[in-house]
């Protein structure tokens, strides 16, 4: 791999590694590209907006002029409210695939915009797959969208939206991804997996910082989707035409982030774009899941759908593991590890994903065992109860 | 003054002055405070977060606890929608009094939300008054909130929202502001004006970086207006709920502008609050508009409702003027300057708000006396036309 050769450099402030699935570790060029004022009337300005656009639909690889990018101001949830709302019509319904917190989110956000859904809920360990999909298109030709969730942060699950996709199709419905932590890493393109609007955020896999979402979508279906937005300033139709127009955002944008945003780009295309970054991330999830494997820990999940965004592991089974004090001991070795998300069993999370490589994720799991030691836990093995709830549900 | 003893300094990295209003031009430390990364669920954030609402609700003036403020991802028309769609119930009605792009933007808001409105618009020359907004409400027993515009940018119009707060408390209605480009510089202090809630946004007076908005409300009316909200991203109720329980933004926070602000609220302080910073932007404007008066130009609006945020300046009657051509003059010059709003006559406009002081006004009314010279423009007077507009309009 070429970047295990030159280990990236640290955070230059000193600030701990963050394994978290955004906001994350951005390289320091992309912060000092904030240090600059914009008028986000201005010419200059503009042609940026229009650089980031015209870069992700090419990250999306449309080369035919069919799919157009509509950036959004917030956090990646105001993008995918405001997917939802333009492109599922008010007398459409929506089938969600939910295996963790953010299926369970668009679906919340269906029964907020007070329009039909179904839902088919996973669990935590399991990805909803093509058949099971083709049989609810099946049995209800009400739905006349799907949305799938790319890679499912709360467990670290990589969702098959490639067979989803085939299932959705071959049924004539439309479907919609919620491809958050995933875009810019992990495969999807237009013109192997079939779409109408995919979104994601800024700081995600692109390693930009946090402050505006964005979403790719086919240009016949934005423009069928005026007048469908429940709300002002989530409504993709109404931004993309005031952004034709004008050239400009429709309401202020975050500039400095849009600034940070280019040089993020800018670095994902000198690393080697998609398949360079996803396989620094999947060398970053193979190094140091073999290194928590190694000290006891175990992966809520079977390898097969491991991402190489984020990992979720079983809390030890001794008593002498606290998770705040290892959050602690982990931030003051350098490391921000994220909470877990689960209902049933106790676990946290390690994230793959950010300016960092393979050297950093060694330092990782020796920061862990040190940490281990420190709390005086002998084991990092999970409790025979999780393993069993495991087993029972990942069937 | 004490701001033109000492000059602030021109920006680090030799960009222009941004005359507009928000994005603004901001301290070079407030942007160097973007050079580090922040995990969103640690403490040290969640800190970050307690001491910005904590600072925020002291500058609105509550010292009994009966304020809060919610912080919310976007840009500040997503903090618009979000107070419109929270505070004002399914079964309530509003009356909008606008003169001007944000007041009309608030009533097509309400258009979106399917919610009752009524509306006054006082076009673009003259106020909103207590008199007829009593007169509106003794007429319509069903409006329940009044929603006015602090300062309208449009014309730069200041509007006297303690007028309309007598007029609206005294029928027993509730009030909403919009203050995005005046809080932090003009008065709006719970003590001398009642209202329900306002709304600003980090790049507008104090200073800060665009991003996210927030919304002071009584907290209250916070608490009763769970299950309004017709957004889940937008819903102010849930945003305060979960930061209340655990100290975080519901979702990813644009980290690296709230840490900008936090900077931008202690040069606030510094600075001597509110009345100081209000301060310097009269004398930016008194200088300015006194130097460009000089140069021939006219303002839109009397004296009496010129606002220290931002002016609009009549276009010269001189053929040889044209905008396109004096902005790009002005910008070479280092200060960008923004174009009018109205409908009827063509204007431009120049903001006094940001990390500038007269020194700098002095300086842009020397590069617009030299822009005009370069354009062959011997007069700044405006068409006969225009100037009788004006007179017939603001009688």
């Amino acid at each position: 791999m070429t970047a295990s050769a030159k280990p990236l450099p640290a955070p230059h402030l000193g600030e701990p590694y963050l394994l978290t699935p955004g906001p994350l570790t951005t390289a320091f060029s992309t912060k000092e590209a904030m240090l600059k004022d914009w008028g986000s009337w201005d010419a200059d300005f503009r042609a940026m907006t229009r650089s980031l656009c015209d870069q992700l639909v090419a990250l999306a690889g449309d080369s035919r002029g069919e799919f157009v990018c509509v950036p959004m101001q917030g956090s990646g949830s105001f993008s995918v409210e405001a997917m939802l709302g333009t492109f599922v019509p008010r007398e459409g319904k929506a089938l969600v695939l939910a295996n963790g917190a953010y299926g369970l989110r668009a679906a919340e956000t269906m029964r907020y915009l007070g329009r039909a859904y179904t839902l088919i809920d996973k669990g935590d360990y399991m990805p909803p797959r093509g058949d099971e999909v083709a049989a609810e298109l099946d049995a209800d030709p009400a739905i006349t969208h799907v949305v799938a969730i790319h890679c499912e942060t709360s467990s670290g699950i990589l969702n098959p939206v490639a067979e989803i996709s085939e299932a959705v199709y071959s049924r004539g419905r439309k479907l919609l991804i919620d491809s958050m932590s995933a875009f810019g890493a992990i495969d999807l393109d237009v013109n192997r997996i079939r779409y109408e609007a995919m979104v994601s955020s800024a700081n995600k896999c692109i390693e930009g910082v946090p402050g505006f979402g964005f979403v790719v979508a086919r240009r016949s279906e934005l423009e069928a989707a005026k007048g469908n937005s429940h709300s002002l300033a989530l409504d993709l139709h109404a931004q993309w035409a005031y952004m034709e127009k004008t050239g400009q955002w429709r309401y202020t944008p975050p500039t400095h982030v849009v600034a940070a945003f280019l040089e993020a780009l800018r670095l994902h295309a000198e690393e080697g774009g998609v398949p360079a970054r996803g396989a620094r991330y999947t060398r970053n999830r193979d190094v140091m899941v073999d290194g928590m494997r190694g000290l006891g820990f175990e992966t809520l999940l079977k390898d097969r759908w491991l991402s190489p965004i984020i990992v979720t592991f079983f809390c030890p089974a001794d008593p002498n593991f606290v998770f705040s004090r290892f959050y602690e001991l982990m931030k003051a070795k350098g490391f921000i590890i994220y909470p877990g998300k689960l209902t049933v069993v106790d676990s946290f999370r390690v994230g793959c994903i950010g300016r960092m490589d393979e050297h950093v994720m060694r330092k990782v799991v020796q920061a862990a065992k040190e940490a281990l030691a420190e709390m005086g836990v002998a084991s990092a093995a999970p409790p025979e109860a999780a393993i069993a709830e495991r087993a029972r549900l990942a069937a």
